[in-house]
């Protein structure tokens, strides 16, 4: 076996035990009984044990090794190099970092969510403080091993978007966030609730949406054959090769399942669409979280919330429901696009999402930079919302504490959520030039020809080409906020009278 | 560590990775989608390989050769002893079987059950035999590998009925055999056909059959905390520990999902009254694969079947279902006790059953003695159909076809299900010594007497005692097959009106 078929073996043993983890993952959210958490625990950490033993083993290094020889290295056509970098990039990721570190930080982890969980429960920051404090000392000695560009956040950000750093993405967010607040001030000044009272009252029978969400996804391509739909308290995406699986969450008192599952069937197309021969393969995966969340609000707001589609879907949304039958499709579209602070995240709109983002990012790097202390976060955060948004939560369960990233030592990964949108606004503008009567298609209810571009020029390459090298294969430039900033005004203003 | 500590930390590890596999084969019977086989093979191929390479590790002998020395035994106190002789068990079951052979198996495995379903499909045996006759060969193989006291056979049955063999097996079957051949020619002589037409005509919704099954199943026993009920084409239980889900089918046809509904609760019960303390240890799995079975019969007939359980059931029943209300309890009684010769095991009642099992274990005991050419099968099998029950299959789906088992290579499988049930009479009758007022309990609904009872004596020693020694504690001998026959002939003599 060549050397290269070696590490190819190597790659399908790790994506095997990834499908159980995956597995094991999906069943503790959907199905498992509330009383299995203690075992499952046990079998999540002997799986990921072996799974990390594996990647970091001496055969792996060997063949890793190996293959970056230049000698070698020569012999191999790009695909090949492409997939001996991005297993170069996990192994080293992991093999740098020491054994023990690792488990202490899965150990500090198990504490700190839990610690978190009652913080935010009796909104009490000070309970938290002192975990916060651990896993930023913690995260720091991992940026050490792993080495980083110019600061210890860049290693950690590298996780989630490789080839990002600090740096890097402040250059996007600072212009990002002054124009983002420049347009909600105005948004706000205008005292304007358009759609107001088209959901307030009624009741929407979950059955019924459940049916209408179960066919929206398979309109849209969802493959039921290599998937399947539940429910969940917080909706998810999990990504098993030929078994991609979906979740959602329903509330009587709105449509809002709808829009989450089409953000959850965003990140299925990616994952179904990725080339059934490459499943096990180093390069069968996503490029980074960024672009994977890039496809869920792709579907989720350029066709989900836009006015091609609501011609399409609100017909049928009045036949399903008695109660829609006096709203305008118009109000309903205002509704669904409607932009109001608020002090949580997920509940937040398109227009102030990337601020709630940009408030996070500035926050954590701040800590890592050294200028924030941990014990400051809370009136950090406070002083930040009210400067993006002009609103400061009361309590810390609405504030500092409300993601569950930082107790489980997720550093690095919100700024995925903001270039999801940026990447998101970038290619759909790279799909309307491409294709024409994208418009038309969304209105009648056709969603193949998107669903195929965005297979063939994304999907089918899984991590082939770096984040930056596809924007620009893509759009013939890098990342550029101002195509989230230009679609937003361009959406936002007939919305909101501005024009 | 100590020795005996590591080996603990072992089946902690391969209990792990047993967790994760099961999860796979539940998820693989109830939710999986149909286009996700492939990677679940792979998903599973590699699991089972990685806990074959810990179960068989140089790590593993070592430790088991330490305790397994005469100056180590004399450290250890009984439950310990145990622990290492289950250990040793598995580990040189296992062990002795060399890697290239157990990969042939899994190959050989693979195609045979495919070739089986064809077979069975098409009703013929020809398409099934050279897969027959090749896995025959390898299961001969690896009882050499494996030694055995008198012959092959003895090292397979010891798989599923650890310490006994194809003569203490005979011992007990041919004079069954007799006695229950006798008792069907009577039956059958009779030509009664009791409580005829009760389902006829008939349909019971199901999700009323599916809401009065969780509650029989709550009402036993069983915790839905760790625990969970779904529903499969065929029934069965998987224990995880803390998570021992169970599974049952529907007809609106009849109400057999009660019965079956019983008997998965029975497993489960087996499974959730092991000590916790003894999760991945390795005395906390189950005796045998007959006690385990003697479990699921226990519940399923001597309970549900039972005139003190129509007692307590029947009234439920017709509250439910309107078209019961001109059924007489003791017509009902009748049906779910009728006793028709079948051609199909899982469908035979609990008369008929032992003698489906004894034709196979004469079948498979031939083939193993070379006193049955593999191409004879069919032949052998509608010959004995005949003589055991008066019945002959016009083709082979509906005989030596009808089962997995053989194309899955589990020779010595099928004797567990019989001793099951001698087990479960067995049990049963020490049960009514030990407990007074039994039959009441049954009557008023209250089974907590009798689950504790089975959980005291059988389920908290989880395999520390072997199935001899648990039988003789139980109930001061050994196995014996009258206490099933006795049972059969008191239960059945008024039904048929024999008495």
């Amino acid at each position: 076996m060549s050397t290269y078929d070696e590490l190819l073996k190597i790659s399908e043993q790790l994506r095997s035990m990834e499908r159980a983890l995956y597995l094991l993952a999906w069943d503790e959210r959907t199905y498992m009984p509330k009383g299995a958490l203690e075992g499952r625990s046990k079998t999540k950490a002997e799986l990921s044990s072996l799974y990390h033993k594996k990647l970091t083993s001496e055969k792996t290094k060997e063949c890793i090794e190996k293959l970056n020889k230049e000698s070698k290295q020569a012999e191999l056509d790009d695909v090949e190099k492409a997939a001996v970098r991005e297993m170069t990039r996990d192994f080293e990721r992991k093999y740098k970092v020491p054994d023990d570190l690792i488990q202490e930080m899965s150990k500090v982890s198990t504490k700190s969510q839990s610690a978190w969980e009652k913080a935010r429960e009796k909104s009490d920051f000070e309970l938290f403080l002192p975990h916060l404090e651990k896993q930023i000392e913690l995260k720091k000695e991992v940026a050490e091993y792993i080495g980083y560009e110019n600061e210890p956040y860049d290693a950690l950000v590298e996780e989630f978007e490789p080839g990002f750093t600090a740096e890097k993405i402040e250059s996007i967010f600072e212009p990002m966030k002054k124009e983002l607040s420049s347009i909600v001030s105005e948004m706000l000044s205008i005292n304007k609730k358009p759609g107001e009272g088209v959901f307030k009252g009624k009741k929407f029978p979950i059955e019924k949406q459940k049916s209408i969400c179960r066919e929206l996804a398979a309109d849209l391509g969802y493959d039921y054959d290599h998937g399947r739909l539940d429910e969940t308290v917080h909706p998810f995406t999990i990504g098993m090769d030929d078994d991609v699986r979906i979740t959602n969450r329903y509330s009587e008192d709105n449509l809002t399942s709808l829009f989450s599952l089409m953000h959850e069937t965003g990140h299925a197309l990616y994952e179904q669409g990725l080339p059934p021969e490459w499943y096990g393969h180093p390069l069968g995966k996503r490029i980074s979280m960024g672009f994977h969340e890039s496809q869920s609000r792709l579907w989720e707001n350029f066709v989900g919330r836009s006015q091609e589609f609501m011609d399409y879907l609100f017909p049928k949304l009045q036949s399903e429901f008695s109660n829609l039958k006096d709203v305008s499709k118009e109000d309903f579209y205002r509704r669904i696009n409607r932009v109001k602070p608020t002090f949580i995240r997920v509940e937040a709109d398109e227009v102030t999402y990337n601020l709630h983002i940009a408030l996070r990012y500035d926050l954590e790097l701040g800590l890592f930079r050294e200028e924030i202390e941990p014990e400051e976060s809370k009136v950090v955060w406070e002083n930040k919302m009210e400067e993006y948004l002009d609103i400061v939560p009361e309590d810390p369960s609405h504030g500092v504490l409300q993601d569950v990233h930082w107790s489980a030592g997720q550093f690095g990964y919100f700024p995925s959520y903001a270039l999801g949108n940026l990447y998101s606004a970038q290619i759909f503008q790279s799909a309307k030039d491409d294709i024409s009567g994208l418009k038309q298609n969304i209105y009648e209810g056709r969603f193949q020809q998107l669903r195929e571009w965005l297979r063939d020029n994304i999907h089918q390459h899984g991590r082939r080409y770096k984040a930056e090298e596809m924007t620009k294969r893509l759009t013939g430039e890098g990342l550029n906020e101002n195509y989230h900033i230009e679609y937003l005004k361009e959406k936002y203003e007939p919305i909101y009278g501005l024009v």
